[in-house]
């Protein structure tokens, strides 16, 4: 694709290269159909695919000044791509169970464990987070393409480490543990209702896999230290952006168009950029956020398509 | 330590290593306390080791005929030794859970679930499988000795998607699913009550990552293909055997020599090598276990204390 067609369709085309992949990758033919048939219930529903997407565009923007052809960047990245969107779709299908958010509705579908029952439900959450290290490591494969190239060993496990890292107590795991406390959910636990308090509970539990998402992108195309780390402070900027803005969706939105439970956060109590700043201010916060982070990019020569995912991360109506 | 040490004195050394490993692992610096007491709570609370245990075993046992001394061997293995074991805990924790198997008592200690709360225990458990997966990608570190040599990296890529694979669906998380659904815990499904189904899933929910446990110490240490199916091949009729006598255990112990509620499975109306032949059967069956166990080994020259776990895995009280 050449780089005048539009965002949309250059997306719309990753997707359904993430969405064969994400298929295969499930595919899974020596697993009980009983669990494979809950994980594929969850990860493959659709949804913005924003974090592959993110890892692909990450692969071709610092592949291409290393001569690395764009499909060929894709193709390394790829098994990063899947592994992030299957630890995103674990993470949902645990958030949601009554043990946490106890939300019955997620991408217009009843949740997973309305559908399964709790005990299944974590089940395929932990089935998704397993196989998503599998997939890096290099199992189950994630293209029909026998010649794909893959990236030398030490990226695959400089990546599985940042994925590890992010996905992990200093990262998702702890900012959902932070979030749990926050809503009085765990014995004993509080959390200060604070401006910090609230960036780091983002910051662990939606931005680090974000982060990982692109950095890992970026490993696996072969990106020098600095170009990586360029990458990392790009997609902080992006997630944050595009926590504020969800919290303004939210505010504003209806189930029908988020295709989850509209203004749920604001009901259970939860602090939010909205009922913190308001909407107008939200935005023009979220405004900052994508200047830095297109700043960041032009620090080492990038721009491109991850810029105008930025952009677009502030215009976005769902 | 010589040939003529004990078993159980080799073992408790083995053990004083591995606990060490395990407290670094999960030392986390940068998560929120409330997640990684919540992972050390379930991770360091004791237990027999034997996975662990196996995998520093099968890569000394291993390793030897390569000419790598038995000190570098168990350090080249470590990383997938607390990997392993980390992956066991997460996978009681789970298991524990009023929506799984629902137990209050392990290892002689309030369950996770029990202190921390359902959602908590949840997260603990993602932790630990999650950094499970860093720890043999080479982050946490698990020795303070910064010149511990580390296993080259396809190696540890290797060791890696054979962990995930015994972890995932078609292993350890598919068994529980089958477990769940005999207990009739998911919603419209049903598992046959016969002989192949129980096999199915034992070798599944346990068996699946006893196996892991030796070969992922096997090809750490660098042994060639034949070698690593032969360990395998061991450590599947070791696995047996333990589950084996587990229920044998299980049907004659009380609660304070278990550690564990004792009668439990018997008690849920589980199918049970007990429930099925009887105690004197059972344990004939599982000396016929040991018996295949040791012929694997003898098959590529192997014997010892691989040898020697078998055949106490018979004569164990707990």
């Amino acid at each position: 694709m050449t780089s005048t067609t539009p965002l949309s369709e250059y997306l719309a085309e990753m997707r359904r290269d993430i969405e064969d992949a994400l298929a295969r990758a499930v595919a899974l033919s020596t697993a009980p159909p009983i669990i494979s048939q809950a994980m594929r219930y969850s990860l493959l529903s659709g949804g913005k695919r924003l974090r592959p997407c993110l890892t692909l565009t990450a692969a071709e923007a610092t592949g291409a000044p290393l001569g690395t052809a764009a499909a060929e960047a894709r193709l390394l990245a790829l098994p990063a791509a899947v592994a992030v969107e299957m630890i995103h779709s674990y993470s949902l299908v645990h958030d949601d169970l009554p043990a946490m958010d106890n939300d019955g509705l997620r991408r217009g579908r009843p949740t997973s464990h309305v559908v399964h029952g709790d005990g299944l439900a974590i089940l395929a959450g932990d089935g998704l987070l397993t196989e998503a290290f599998g997939v890096i490591a290099a199992s189950p494969p994630v293209t029909s393409r026998a010649d794909a190239p893959l990236a030398p060993a030490p990226r695959r496990l400089r990546a599985i480490t940042t994925l590890a890292a992010a996905a992990g107590a200093a990262g998702m795991v702890g900012g959902q543990a932070i979030d749990l406390a926050a809503a009085g959910r765990i014995p004993g636990q509080t959390v200060p209702n604070s401006d910090a308090a609230l960036e780091e509970m983002h910051a662990r539990k939606t931005g680090a896999l974000i982060r990982a998402a692109a950095t890992t992108g970026a490993i696996l195309a072969g990106a020098a230290d600095d170009v990586i780390r360029a990458v990392d402070d790009y997609a902080r900027d992006l997630g944050l952006a595009f926590q504020i803005i969800d919290d303004v969706l939210d505010s504003e939105g209806s189930n029908s168009t988020l295709g989850k439970t509209a203004g749920k956060d604001a009901a259970a109590g939860k602090p939010t950029y909205v009922a913190r700043y308001g909407a107008a201010e939200s935005r023009r916060l979220a405004a900052d956020c994508v200047a830095r982070a297109n700043a960041s990019l032009e620090r080492v020569g990038l721009g491109g398509r991850l810029s105008e995912i930025a952009e677009w991360s502030l215009t976005r109506r769902s």
